[in-house]
């Protein structure tokens, strides 16, 4: 199963696509779309939502993994990245695929099995699961990465419990 | 001059196409693009971006007007609305039109030339001065057209300025 992680914004989307095989998982590709901070907004948004059509048809993921968002003190902030986020959500849905959302401390307790765990910490656990040299940059490509781990480990106990039932 | 307001939202976005033809205003159409609550966000998005597809290519408005957000209380209203209106700045920004967004302030203002306004006052304005025979229904469909107004008065100071300059 291929899996792209999103870390949504407007300036920087940073995204991480594993493949999972049992319990192995592999980097495919990782980086960020960028938008300029001087462009109009409506845009910016075109650049993500095109470059996410483009990801998506280039490493034919298929499942999504998004992280859900909380802004308890930039309410403005949140309407922005909300903007940017309305886009991915809807470039996915367009390609067919299924979209999971995860918490911040979902994503913590995935990576690094500790719901505590500080940024740095969950980084250089995404830097050895992936058995990668050096830890992506910036933070939101290591963060992308560290939401698609979090779906890869949830989609193990979906089929454990399916299988359970069976 | 064609204008094509918008209330964004997720469960019900409010649309009003208003033309212009020198001081005078006519309404062209209007109305919403409804959701349903119990459906995935990623479809919803979809829905609201075809409908406004659909809106765009039917009505072919020259300018598009949106209601800038501010949200101080519900930060997750505010993210979710945010995610309907990223993907109507989207479809307008495909579409090749210019977006403008003011403020409720603005459009108080501009629609009944008191920034203190009430929702009930503003809404009796737009019925005056589009000759409907009744206020249009929700209130988002109301609050659309007020916005697509809002953008033909300002539009008006612009070219006055401009003309000025001259």
């Amino acid at each position: 199963m291929r899996i792209l992680g999103i870390d949504p914004g407007i300036a920087i989307v940073g995204f991480g696509i594993i493949e999972k095989q049992g319990s192995q998982l592999r980097p495919v590709q990782y980086g960020s779309i960028q938008t300029e901070a001087g462009l109009p907004v409506p845009l910016r948004l075109k650049q993500i939502f095109e470059a996410m059509q483009n990801l998506l048809s280039t490493y034919q993921p298929d499942e999504v993994s998004v992280e859900k968002l909380f802004f308890t003190k930039n309410v403005t902030n949140g309407i922005t990245v909300g903007q940017a986020r309305g886009v991915i959500l809807l470039a996915a849905e367009l390609a067919g695929l299924p979209v999971y959302e995860y918490t911040p401390m979902q994503v913590k307790q995935a990576v690094t099995g500790y719901g505590g765990a500080q940024k740095k910490q969950i980084q250089e656990m995404v830097r050895i699961l992936l058995k990668l040299k050096e830890t992506p940059k910036p933070d939101d490509v290591a963060d992308a990465i560290g939401i698609a781990i979090t779906h890869a480990q949830f989609s193990n106990y979906v089929r454990l419990s399916e299988g359970a039932k069976k």
